[in-house]
This record gives C-alpha cells, structure tokens and sequence, in this order.
C-alpha cells in the first residue's frame, strides 16, 4: 500500500492567486489606436480627454470594432488547479509560460472547493444549474479529496526517492494540484475570456463556466475595471459582448 | 479510507491512439499555392507532375517559405493521457474539441509507462537524457500507478454516487487518465509540432521532448509522410526544420 | 509626358472571383466533433442522420460554441482589386498566397465600378449609408478611372522596359489593380468574414462593408451554404453571429 | 484629360516613420516568465541582475524556447507606403489598426526611391540580388513616379469634388501612397519580422525582403535594441533565429 504518512505536509487551499506583474493598458490609447482611421498622424498628439474618449469607446464596444483594444496588454502572474488551467489554456490568443512538472518537483498545494461551493449540478448538458450541496456531500468531498491527494502525493515523493524521473511520477497527480504561470494577453482578448467564463446576470450572451475558473475571471475583471475604466464601462453596458 | 473494490474495472494502456478522420492535403495544393506568387491563375492548371514539383517544394522548405504549407489541413482523432494534452494544446495554431469531464463521466482508462519507457533521466535542464530503470523502479512505478488511479478512481464514483456534479468529482483524477479530442492542424504547424515533439538524430535544432507526447508525434509523421510524401522528404531532408 | 499608347490592352472588370479549390468541410464533422465532448470515442461511429445533427449544430451556434465549426476548411483561388485584398488580409484567421508584384510581371486588369454601384456617401463614419450616382458622376469616375490606369500602366511598362525591377515599377500601380490569391478559412472563420463584410437585413449585429469585400463575401456565402447547409441555415436563422 | 494643376501639392518623401507609443518590453520579464518553469512563484522575486540572466536569455534563443519573449510587446506608430503596409499585414501575430481609405480623405504624399536605391535586380526568382540603376533609370523612374502620382492624386481629388465616395474614389490612387497605422507586437513576433524582412551577413537563414519593408525593420530593430539589449545581443548571436 502507498503510505500516507507525509500527509501533514499537505496545503489544501481554496482560492485561486492572481496578480498583475506589468502592463501597457489604456483607455487612452484605445481612443489612439481608433482615431488613426480618421485623423492619421494627427492621433498621436490627440486629446486625451476621459469625456471625450467614452463615446469614441462605447461606439467601439457597440459596433464590435474589436482591434483597437488590441494594443492594450496585461502580463498576470496566476496560481490556479491543473483543471482550470486546462480551460484557460484552450483561449489561444495569450501567451504562456508554465510552471514545469518535468523540470521541478510540484509542491504539494491543491484546491479543495470551498464551503460556499455548490456541488449539485441540475439542469442539461452546456446549461447546468448549480445548487448548494448537504453537509453530508461537503463532508465526503472533503474527505476524498485530502485522502486522494495524501495518497497521490504521496506516491509521487514515493518514486521521486527511488530515482524515477519527475516527468513520470507526475503522471499520478491530481488535477486540482495547483500550479502558476504568466499570462499575457490584450485586452480584447480579456473581454472575450471575461465574457465566456463568468456567468453574469444582464449578460446578452449566458454562459456557463465552471466556478473554479470564474474566480480566475473575476480577478482579472477587477484588474481590467482599475486599468482601463472607461473600456469595461462600456463593456458591462454593452451587455459583456466582447468585440 | 477510500474503498479499493472497484479496482477490477481499471484499464492501464501503454500506447497512444492517433486516427486521420479527414483531410485536404497534398503536396500539389503547396505547389498551387506556391506557384500563384509567379503565375497566377495559371496555378489553378499547372502541370502536376511529381518530378517537377519536388524541386518546387524543397525550395520552399529550404527557404522556410511557409505559408504554402497552411493549405493542407488533417483532422485526427487522438487519445492521450491529459498530462500529453496539457503538452499538446500549448500548440495554439491547431482546433481542439476535446471530451468533457463536465459533461461526461470519465472512463477508467490510465497511461502507464511500458517496460521500454526509460525512466531516469540524466543531464541539466532543458536537456534532459534518460536511462533505463531498474526493475526495481519499474517495480514501484506500476505499483505507485496503478494504486493510485485505482484509489483516485473510486473516491470519483463515490462522490459521483452520492450526486456530487462531475466537474467536482473530477478534481482528483491523476493527470493520467485518458481523454480524446479531435485536432485540426495545417501541414505547417504540424512540422512545427513534429520538429519540437521528437527527438531525432539528425535534426538541424535538437529537441526534448517527453517520451508520451512523442508517441504521438511519431503517429501524426506516418499519416503526414503518406499523404504529402515530397513535403515530408523535404522536411527530413532539410533537417526537419518547420517553415 | 508618359506615353498612352498602351491603352488598348487595359482590360476593365467588374466582378470578383471566387473558385473553390478543394474543401473538407461537412455539417458532420461539426456535429462529430462536438459530440466527443459527451461521448468521446463513440462520436467517431455516430449516426449522421441530418434531422439529428440539425439541432445540435443549431444549438452550437445560438450559444455560441466555436471550436466545432474550426475542423472544417475552405481553399478558395480568389481575384479581387488589391483594395479588396487590403481589406481581406486583416483577416488573420486565414492563410494567404498571392501574387507577388516583386516576382511577376502584374497583368493590366483593373476593376471598376459597374453602372449599378451606389457612388455618394451619407451619414456618418462607420456607419455610412450609400445612394445612387447621377450619370455625370458614373461617367467621370469611368473617365478617371480608366485614364489613371492607363497612365499608371504604361508607366510602369516604361520602367520595365528600361530595366527598372519589378518590385520598384509597380510602386505607381493603382490599389484597383487584380491580383490573385489561394485563401484558407475555416467554416468559423468564414463565418466571422461573412458576418463583417456583408449587410443583410435582420443581422443581429449590423455591418457596413464597402460593397467590392461584399461581392467576394457573396461568392464565399453561396459555396458555404452549398457545402454546409445545416450549419449555414442555424448562422442565417440565429442573426448571422458568427460563433 | 485629367488636370495637372494641383501637382504642386503633392510631397514625395524617402523615408519610413516608426515611433515608439509605448511599451511593457524587458529583459527582466523574459527571465521571470522562463523562470517560472523551474521555481514557480519564487520567479516572481528573482534576482535581477543583468549578468545572472543574460545566460538564461541566451539559452531560450539558442533553444528556440520561443514563449518566453511573448510577454514583452512594442506599441509602434508607423507610416509607410501601401505597398509595404501589404507586405507587413501578412505578419498576422501582430495587431494593427490603420489610416481609413474609407473614412479619411487620404493626403497626397507619397514614396519615391532615394538615389541609392538600387533600382535592378539579377539572380532568380526568392533570392534577387539588386544593383545600382543608372542615372537614366533613376531620372525615368522619378518622372514616371511623379507624374504618375499626380495624374492619380488630381482624378481622385476630382472625384471626390463632383461628390463621389472616398471609398471609391481611392480605387484609383497608387500604391505608393503613404498610410499610416499602430502597430503592437511581442518580441518574439518582433524577431520573426526582424529575420525575414532584413538581409542580414551572417544570418543563419537569408532573408530576401524588399528594401523599403526592411527600411521599417531596421528602425524597428534599433528600439528592439534599445529596450530588450541583452534579448538583441543574443537574437544577433545566435544567427538571427527567431525562436
């Protein structure tokens, strides 16, 4: 039997950790980039005043001209389980560098959902309804969550010891093993990944993401809203349509 | 303690699936395409012949004139342990539709490592070598591997079982489960993907790639050698550098 | 003064071309593709029986679930003024091979606005609205037209004759000169173009494309509708959104 | 005929414009964002010492660990002919928003070749080799250029007179017309532009752009050098491979 003795070292944490590294976010150069099309040169040295600009960038977001936001760009330094960055990673216009299972021993901290998670799922396929789970379900999930983490982690320091390859004692990890990358991508690209993987009430379009890659979501939500406050204005009134 | 039971029903598979479902490519669509740049029109009847062609597309391979090769496209089938999936869809110049541990329960199928896959590795970083295991650590490896997805496994059902939504329960499966997708690439991402992902004497830039996601590579080169033989023999020739 | 002798071998078009070069585009393959998110494997032997498929492809669609519409690809052979072209390479979900200027002798074919195309401009940037032109105005544009042109070419024949290369004579070669290209798009990139460059009633976002883009997108329209029936009545009956 | 009157107008120019906008381009994140694979977070921290990194960057581009330079992009305002603006909007890893044909009434400069432009061109097709024009040549082509471009730069402006949209209008103006745009790029995009549009000694691969593109490269690579120069110095170390 694999041992479980090593369990105490477990970290069994609940949110997801993003934060901003660097950025070239603006409004301001939204409202350049657009006015090349109509003034040339002359946008460069254009006004930049916020009252000015919000109709220009509403007028944008409405019309769907998607490629002034473009040239706005966050790099996020994100920790999150294997499982959410497995959707993340299916949003190909971004640019990722990983932690590396084959180069580095994981750490052994894994996601375990939180009290407030819902974990009954109603409703059909591509739509699901989420409900409250009992105690009862909480308390079974609890338990075979840390177990199978103790076991795995466990097996994975096991095989480590005796001399096998990272690259292959990984290969019994769990998916909620959390692990951390940059992220870049520009801000239309943002609103595209804001407005698929949150469920928002007034959204034009519903969608229906997991809750562990929402959390995700909801911080770069609060991080694009503080950079580039006039862009997500007109992205929450335009019902969350990403141009 | 997670019942152990249900650990007849596991199934541990050593090899990767890889299936052309279509495709629309050839070595004379590149010299089509090539020839526009010179001809024009006149591309659309140009002479076919093999002979003459060949020099055509060495050319262009030679030169790394890659746009030619974005013309011919396969769709494949695959199936592969998610830690190669997590490997594979870093590739975003591709089309993924991949099973759903949301919407699907997830079958008991697990990679295991055969008695060939070497399992020590050597070397520094980004240049990793590997040797051979001892049987002894081939020993501990399935042991460590087929305990854990057997306990992973079971700790899925049971949650499963008592109406904990998939997508929950599916947390602490080990990262070497199987999952399948269909993936759409060009000829020429598939040369980029075939030039990072094996390991061959000969190449002009070396690469590392991890043994699994080699197995797969290694499928996707057969069906590209058959059905645009003087691309691939270029390719070879050439160093297998992607244009 | 550059000489006009040559105008004679201008040729003046008004169409666009668009031939379909091979494809593997199918509504199953959507539906197959999609269905392995639920089924996995099984989606590989699914029924394909059209009243089935029709609502899965039209729930994709209304919810806007792309990546099924990405397996399939069109190569067409196009001909367009090279203003057209300006406007179709900002389409970088494509892959392109045109006739190069710098390696070719451009032919004398230009296109120019038929008796039908609405010439004067109202309402405001981005969201013009077009009316017909007075005789006066079609016959000055004609006028102009064919005089530049003419101008321009023998000009640029008069550089080559001389020994000038190519690539610096066509600098003075008008943007509604033809050139030629082998475009590759895939059903959702297609999509994506359709729903920007053309102006249908009923469009739940609206566009405003100038008409030259609109008649190529035409031709792409009809070939897509042949070849994709289901998927093309879901994109017309769910308000030409593109997914 | 069409006039000749306004001809006085009209500026012919040499040169390209490229201005930094902005930025969010170092080698600091290069390093943190590679370091991420081998220590995760602690990559955040790192030290940042110049002497300590430039080994890791230079390993990444010997490598040809491309992801790592993708963190780093270049905002750049560029004015160029549109014959160049062609052959840039081909690089599709890159975001662009450009000077409206449609929108705008486009103003009459335009390019012409400098003296030492090397006006003829030997060798075959993809890899010409250019020579000195004669003062012949040179005194044909700056006629014909200019004349060119007024016969065209007065019919459009007489169409727009007489009411006529711009859009249309423009049909007929020369592609050596100036347009300007913004233009965002990663480094590694950056260094993919900077291989194929410079001809380089001691490239490992040649390149054979036209002279008036890499024009624009050579401004672009001089801020390259500026802002990533431990990036730059390895990039030119190493063959001018982009990763």
């Amino acid at each position: 039997m694999v041992s479980h003795k090593q369990v105490s070292n477990l970290v069994f944490s609940r949110d997801m950790t993003v934060e901003l590294v660097q950025d070239s976010a603006s409004d301001q150069i939204v409202a350049r980039s657009a006015r090349v099309s109509t003034v040339g040169e002359k946008s460069l040295i254009s006004n930049t005043d916020d009252s000015e600009i919000s109709g220009l960038i509403n007028f944008l977001l409405r019309e769907r001209h998607g490629s002034p936001f473009e040239h706005s760009t966050f790099t996020f330094y994100v920790k999150a389980p294997i499982f959410v960055w497995r959707e993340h990673m299916r949003h190909r216009m971004a640019s990722y560098n990983e932690e590396s299972g084959r180069y580095k021993e994981l750490a052994p901290e894994f996601y375990v959902p939180s009290q407030d998670r819902k974990l009954v799922q109603t409703g059909k396929t591509g739509a699901y309804v989420f409900e409250e789970g009992t105690a009862l379900q909480h308390a079974k999930m609890m338990k075979n969550y840390t177990e199978t983490c103790s076991v795995a982690y466990n097996a994975y320091l096991d095989m480590l010891k005796v001399g096998i390859a990272k690259e292959v004692a990984r290969g019994i990890l769990p998916l909620n093993i959390y692990s951390s990358a940059y992220v870049t991508m520009n801000s239309r690209a943002l609103m595209n990944f804001l407005s698929l993987r949150q469920s928002v009430e007034g959204s034009h379009f519903p969608s229906y993401p997991q809750r562990e890659i929402e959390m995700v979501a909801e911080k770069y939500e609060a991080i694009f809203a503080e950079k580039m406050p006039l862009t997500y204005k007109s992205f929450v009134d335009n019902g969350r349509v990403a141009p």
